[in-house]
């Protein structure tokens, strides 16, 4: 319900309204924290008395390269200091940062850089063989910046080589930063569906400011769950291409913490790291985590100083146990790219952390409780009216000041998000009091004999049986019932009985229906994984279906 | 500088734009904190499962009682659960608070809601004699409700008696709060000046939630200086019809804190509810802070666990120490009725926390660093960039999301408060480091023979001095030097000659200049004070001048 009549007054013309801008999040920590550092792997950048002189002077040479307002500049990069100083410095200059997902192929890459008209692209030399193979098909692209003056170069008239440091120091620090309408676009990337080409998602200063803003207050005000603060130690466990390593660099720059960028992910690296800067926070897709549990270098080290915080795919009970088991406070975050990204987060009272480990981690994989200025219910369908009454499930939808209002260029696909004034997810939840469960995608549910059976849900009972390391559930067409489920695991050995048999205790208690017990449980030696870590259950249910499979 | 040229994008006709409005602030605490509860006294008003329904029933009442957006409501009240109540619930009607200064003389009250055109007035009894013998000069006002329906009455056709509970209960708990413009004014209130009449500041919607979104993470997010978090328990001693109760009612709300509201403030009373719910948290002008320590009882009471902010007037190294030496936490806060209000706090790191305490008063009674989001610095006369280098000194000027961008139907004063896109406060302040020093306010700036004695810098001085409990310095005209500053200090003892010792010694040191040492040191009775509790220097010029005091 929307009301006009309110009072509004005239401005001063002197006034100054303060647009909500980017720039804005730097002025905090040089007060709080100037000596405060940021660190590339193991090498200290800069520190933050010194990063708004170091943005100034990017956006002074990126000026004199020709960049301009509403240019578009794609980086392809791995988590690092440069990626923080353009998630400042491009949007600073009122152009476009387009945070180039490197996972995805090379074609679809081509096809997001042209789709987005990206003019310039930055581009570490990993990155540069898929790039000159690409050069001519790359349409509106005039120049091609690769970091590092080093090894061999090919001499295409678009690519032009540069230190790091180089173009930071050719740049003037007193570079004053404008002004201009906090609902300009600031960042957009392209999220892959299951079906169809890339969609792009947009976000304009006034979000990204408002993220920031509330984001660091659900984090860091409520005693019994700070979860990150200014005295945390940050390294981005999540790649900075993906919704922003989800806000939290900003977040991190705002506090003035410590912060501590991986570059690409090793894991070995990664604990090394953990360990010489004392790291306290990061968060990260459930497989990374998994990957570092798996390292050998972990087992002898204490992480018992370390917050984590998971999202991207459901955040499974086994790996939640066996993280906490290593003394990780383990959390969940749930959103997606076009929220970007924190929609809910996991929500412990002093007395939920208490508990024994198997009730704590029944909180901390549930998506969590809605942070400050996020509404959020669940629709059942053909309603319109989100519920947010514990025991209501439905389709998730949201509305917060941070949503992508569109996808860019793509109004069909806009509209299937945006209905009746609510953001649909896609994900089906369930109300819990305040917390939020998700049950499963839409898309993963598994429709069989009538009944839903949640692939998340048959994940979630399987990761708890011993020795599975992995889980994924899809569901496969079946004459007789429409779909039925089928069980892919990861395990030293078979666990096929046992999986079976947790099962049907859960049907004998009454806890899950028995159409939900699946008749193909298989060993594999890889769950295929999408370009940002998330289970490829689109991929699973092709490899299915090429091989026949029909239960 | 502003550009144009950047990129915005079309939203998606269904898109959800959230407008930044106060409602919001109401949705967090019932899912983090949902039997938090809210307190008048001792007495347990509702838990914050139940404050919003409260606000909606709140709003259906106020709408059946013909309340309309834009409509002006006038509250004199003490510091109450039912001014929060309204707090919200008025501009979450579209309508506009109007808080009034129930210290102003009366014909100053009456000549605000006239200038405000208020159409209702919501009056505690206390204050029904007042407004009874003003009703037929309160032209724009329809309706005047009385909280209490006891006593005797008087059958005027504008007074309304009314239960204040049976008002919430006769409205629907389910009625949906509206949409609308954030750029809607939701507050005004008046500040006096030293000359003419009182002038109406306003704010809207968004810079009141931008105000308590960044309010609350500078309080809480940076570890070395928590002040208030969600489990701090909060009572207020500043008035609410003075900005706001400095806006700290709204972040209370958001963080889901126990709060105590003290009604009309009885120092005795206030000591009790300290104790009985162990309050941790409040603020306050030095003169209520000073009251509470001169109360026989905090002698015997612990106040070690109570966090206090000192704002409104200079808060004076003698009260400061006074106060940590029973054990209080006690910072300075800076700001003012135009800036809704909070521009800076006290900052201490971890380590000047363990200072002694002179060196830690120092820090703690300076105006702190600017908050989160605010920019902040010092003019030059004759300049126009404002400089935020340490040891810069001028004018304070400041932007911020949240600051009045005009007064109410006075373009003049307007004119005088915004120049060169910043707001003028009219303090004299230092930059040291990014800690500001306010020196004093542009107008009590005593000029002698072509120097400048900051008066606030004496009052320091002099409140240093053993046996000192307050003091106030002014500047009286002198045919010789133009002006020359008077002493005037409540002390049990005479110290006229250990004041003038101090200072001779701060002259020797080189800390202080020798024009500054005074004539007339005069040991008083009382200092006069404004309605919102700082010390009332145009009075005490306007006694000294009807005495004519001439040095």
């Amino acid at each position: 319900m929307w009301i006009e009549g309110t009072l509004k007054l005239e401005s001063n013309p002197e006034a100054y309204a303060y647009p909500l801008l980017i720039k804005r999040i730097l002025e905090s920590a040089p007060r709080y924290a100037p000596d405060q550092a940021i660190y590339m792997g193991k090498d200290k950048v800069c520190s933050y008395k010194e990063l708004p002189s170091r943005v100034a002077s990017l956006c002074d040479s990126l000026s004199k390269k020709g960049l301009k307002p509403s240019d578009r500049i794609g980086v392809m990069d791995w988590d690092s200091h440069r990626y923080l100083d353009l998630f400042f410095a491009v949007p600073c200059l009122g152009s476009v940062l387009h945070t180039i997902n490197v996972r995805l192929s090379a074609s679809q890459i081509v096809w997001t850089i042209n789709h987005a008209q990206d003019r310039f692209l930055f581009v570490h030399p990993d990155f540069l063989p898929l790039i000159e193979s690409s050069l001519d098909s790359l349409e509106s692209v005039e120049r091609v910046f690769v970091y590092g003056a080093q090894g061999e170069r090919s001499n295409h008239p678009k690519l032009a080589y540069f230190e790091y440091e180089e173009l930071i120091d050719s740049g003037s620090e007193k570079t004053v930063l404008a002004d201009f309408d906090e609902d300009s676009v600031a960042t957009l990337f392209y999220t892959t569906g299951t079906t169809g080409d890339p969609k792009a998602v947009y976000f304009t200063h006034r979000q990204l400011v408002l993220h920031t803003m509330a984001l660091s207050q659900a984090i860091g005000c409520y005693d019994d769950n700070r979860i990150f603060s200014s005295n945390d130690v940050y390294m981005p466990l999540t790649p900075m291409f993906h919704v922003h390593a989800w806000g939290i660099p900003y977040v991190a720059t705002l506090l003035g913490a410590k912060q501590v960028y991986p570059g690409r992910y090793e894991p070995s690296l990664i604990l090394d790291l953990i360990e010489s800067h004392q790291v306290t926070f990061s968060h990260c897709v459930p497989a990374i985590l998994q990957m570092i549990l798996n390292h050998p270098k972990s087992e002898k080290m204490d992480l018992g100083h370390w917050k984590v915080v998971i999202g991207g795919s459901a955040f499974s009970p086994g790996l939640a146990k066996a993280a906490m088991q290593k003394g990780i406070d383990a959390y969940s975050g749930y959103g997606m790219s076009e929220t970007c990204p924190v929609l809910s987060l996991t929500h412990l009272s002093f007395e939920e952390r208490e508990l024994p480990l198997d009730e704590q981690v029944d909180i901390r994989v549930r998506a969590g409780v809605p942070i400050p200025f996020v509404d959020l219910g669940v629709v059942s369908s053909g309603d319109s009216n989100p519920s947010t009454e514990s025991g209501a499930s439905g389709e998730v939808v949201a509305r917060t000041p941070w949503l992508t209002q569109n996808y860019y260029l793509n109004e069909e696909a806009g509209n299937r998000l945006w209905t009746d004034g609510w953001l649909h997810t896609g994900d089906v939840g369930e109300m819990d009091g305040s917390c939020l469960k998700i049950t499963d995608r839409i898309k993963d549910v598994i429709k069989s004999g009538g009944e839903w059976i949640s692939s998340v849900d048959l994940e979630r009972r399987i990761s708890r049986v011993d020795g599975v390391k992995d889980v994924a559930v899809v569901g496969v067409e079946d004459v007789k019932w429409g779909e039925r489920p089928v069980v892919w695991y990861i395990s030293e050995t078979p666990n096929h009985d046992s999986i079976l048999d947790a099962l049907s205790k859960d049907v004998k208690e009454g806890t899950l229906s028995k159409w939900a017990i699946p008749e193909i449980v298989e060993r594999v030696e890889e769950i295929p994984r999408t370009s940002v870590g998330k289970t490829d259950k689109k991929r699973i249910r092709q490899i299915l279906l090429e091989r026949g499979s029909q239960v």
